[in-house]
């Protein structure tokens, strides 16, 4: 018989992940819906003419394809299958992707959905996608997003707002963050400086790099690549990283002659209006080398990166969040001039930074749970109504099914990492009475259902 | 440009309807977490390895294959591309396909996990599954499962808890429902009367059509088959339908000479032990004429249906849940023996059931919400410390982004129900005040924030 397993790069999650996963994913949602933003889920399965031509040449071959039903071959071209072009017989054969994104399905639901929705269009969406992908570490094939938008309006309130969430959000998982921020026209002012567009895109992606190669390592690429004009706009924007204040940095940025034109005030404008309307920016830093998503993003950009003071001193794990403005979410779906703002929580990564500064441990210690263990079978309807009554106290109660050994059925109980046994055997069962079992101390008292329950409810 | 559409089967959950989906999940999800059950997750992808054989060959034509990546047909025989052999090729350019059910992924779990695992495991799942069926009213190609089991442990402790936990989650929707119960063991006692197991087999797939065709229907077809040796137990099982108590059924199939053996008795034993563990059965009923699953089911098995009085006359949906216990989980993986029992929650027919009855109006009305109304941008920052303020009372809050016309404000407002707006215009602003104006009375008041705080307070 064959051993079972799981296709590379999938996982299972077991009981003990999922509670932590539901924690995270359970205080974002409550922060989400508390600023009023609905949950979207669209299908797993999408018509790749919706997915294909989104994502680029890369995308588009990462792209898992369903094989279409019944005699998928009789409409192939025969030349081509005996040509055994793969990439040519592909949309023969399939017509379905896996859904890649979160960001696709979003823009197809709005344009499908455009006569009914109530915009501004507040949704959150934490669902699978797929890529197929080479896994690796922390990189998998099936992996979750959770994404936010607000969708059809372009004030910077909603950029306020999604900043705030962040920090709502990790305050709440009691993990410590930084916020970097920065805009696109401060970005796009660099434009005089580098003379071409494809400068600009060359220069973008070889600054990118600062934080693995440094001041110099940039400096010397930027030289290899015939940038060397930028190189005094490129000392301007690292020095910029050392000035202390966001107003500072503002200021800075408005009196660099290099950086003219209107996209400069406009960045600048949307980044002093996003700082006025926050009520506490103490982790939020303005850093004019944050270049994300610049083929996307139009206005405001944002990237969370973990700086908690309990994570181990080699941890890295690059950022656990990003998001910005964009002006054309629709446009691929023929809906023109739909401007939105959303921001993502990369749940993996947010996962692994707290379990490595150890957020999970104190949530894990045995606290409650009750297990009801009957010492034979003529106990266990007593035994049973003993659990409903404890349960209809709110606590979390279970009954052993079955009555081996008591060794077997506590063994069960601290496995789970349950706070209590209640032990039932002839001797309880007919003096009405039941044995409490404090598995942390060891303590045992006999009383009534309700008297146990008065002495559970005041330890927990 | 092409109108983007979704695939044929499936569906977009809009904020509305995931409010509602979400209400039901967390109910269910409580009740379980309160049982001790942990939640577990697998991979949308499985190997087909782990799914093919395990359905009959009509589910495993019902998979979604999921086309390998790269060079797909590298390795594909030319003889099986000439002859256009579909199903021949699929083996050689397919390895995975997209969950069946969560049944096999259960069994696949436990096979790997085995020594990790606490047994007895509780696990619940709920999660999407995939089946290449035709789509039609109430049948997706993407639908959700939400499965309960105990895995490893034979005491009918479980049965007993799996119905308490069915009337849990009824209750707490509010949703009237009825519980079947019935065991393998007294229909494999009518084996004596069919002479054969083909025989019998052919008289559970009749009987089961009892509901549509009724007495004469049943009795009909009985002959036609060659089966009149069964028309007199057909009979007594459907006269059997009528009598009124749990208790009473039992004492007239202990008591009915053509049936017989060790399997009615252990049939009867647990049905009455069942019973007995049950705290209220008020809505728990006996019915010899349940005949589920029986190609999987080795003991008990169980069917809600809703019976709530405020659905409609001719609402008909077929049951919302059902389950039993099976003997051999993991036998196909290799590990023998596992016994365990499960149920599972329709979870579209639940959604569809509470709708028809009206249980989500309520839930629905305008009762909390705040809408924060600048009536211009130098507003703006004063309203944003009004939300926070606001939200920090634990009020659902949202701020308008931008500040069109107050009557485009207030209908996003009265669109989303919510409850309050509050009003910050100039006059306002100078006074440190703000207006809040209950949408649904229309009543409005001036205060500072902490004053109207009281009045949303006092009226939500």
């Amino acid at each position: 018989m064959e051993k079972p397993s799981l296709p590379s790069g999938t996982r299972d999650f077991s009981p003990r992940v999922m509670q932590r996963r539901k924690y995270i994913t359970s205080v974002m949602e409550r922060v989400f819906v508390s600023h009023g933003f609905g949950a979207l889920e669209t299908p797993s399965l999408e018509n790749l003419r919706t997915l294909q031509g989104k994502y680029g040449n890369e995308g588009d071959q990462l792209l898992f394809k369903v094989l279409n039903s019944g005699d998928f071959l009789s409409k192939a071209d025969p030349a081509i299958l005996a040509a055994k072009d793969s990439k040519g017989l592909t949309p023969q054969i399939s017509d379905r992707g896996l859904r890649y994104d979160l960001t696709v399905p979003l823009a197809r639901f709005v344009v499908m959905n455009r006569n009914d929705i109530v915009f501004p269009f507040k949704r959150y969406q934490m669902q699978p996608v797929w890529r197929a992908d080479r896994p690796q570490k922390g990189r998998y094939r099936e992996f979750w997003q959770c994404d936010i938008d607000v969708v059809g309006a372009n004030s910077v309130v909603s950029e306020a707002e999604l900043v705030e969430m962040y920090l709502e959000v990790f305050a709440a998982l009691d993990l410590g963050v930084k916020i970097r921020i920065n805009h696109r026209g401060i970005l796009d002012a660099f434009l005089g400086v580098l003379e071409t567009v494809e400068n600009w895109n060359a220069f973008m992606i070889i600054i990118d790099k600062a934080d693995k190669i440094g001041f110099e390592g940039v400096s010397k690429e930027l030289e290899e690549k015939g940038l060397s004009m930028a190189l005094n706009a490129w000392k301007w924007l690292w020095d910029s990283k050392s000035v202390s204040g966001n107003a500072e940095k503002m200021l800075l940025a408005g009196g660099a002659d290099f950086l003219q034109g209107d996209a400069l005030n406009k960045g600048l404008g949307e980044l002093e209006k996003i700082f006025g309307l926050l009520g506490d920016s103490t982790h939020v830093v303005l850093d004019f080398t944050l270049a994300r998503g610049l083929s996307y993003y139009t206005g405001a950009v944002f990237e969370v990166e973990a700086t908690d003071g309990r994570l181990p001193a080699d941890f890295r794990l690059g950022s656990i969040g990003g998001g910005g403005r964009y002006d054309n979410l629709t446009g691929v779906f023929g809906l023109k001039d739909v401007s939105g703002v959303g921001v993502s929580f990369g749940l993996d990564r947010v996962y692994d930074t707290m379990e490595a500064a150890g957020l999970f441990d104190a949530m894990e210690q045995a606290v409650g749970g009750v297990l009801v263990c009957a010492m034979d079978t003529s106990c266990e309807v007593f035994g049973a109504g003993v659990a409903r009554a404890l349960r209809a106290h709110g606590f979390t109660v279970e009954m052993y099914p079955g009555t081996p050994k008591l060794k077997k059925q506590l063994d069960y109980a601290n496995d789970k990492k349950m706070g209590f046994a209640v032990i039932i055997g002839n001797e309880e069962l007919q003096a009405n009475k039941v044995a409490l079992k404090n598995l942390v101390s060891g303590e045992q008292v006999l009383g009534s259902v309700e008297e146990i329950a008065g002495v559970i409810a005041a330890s927990i």
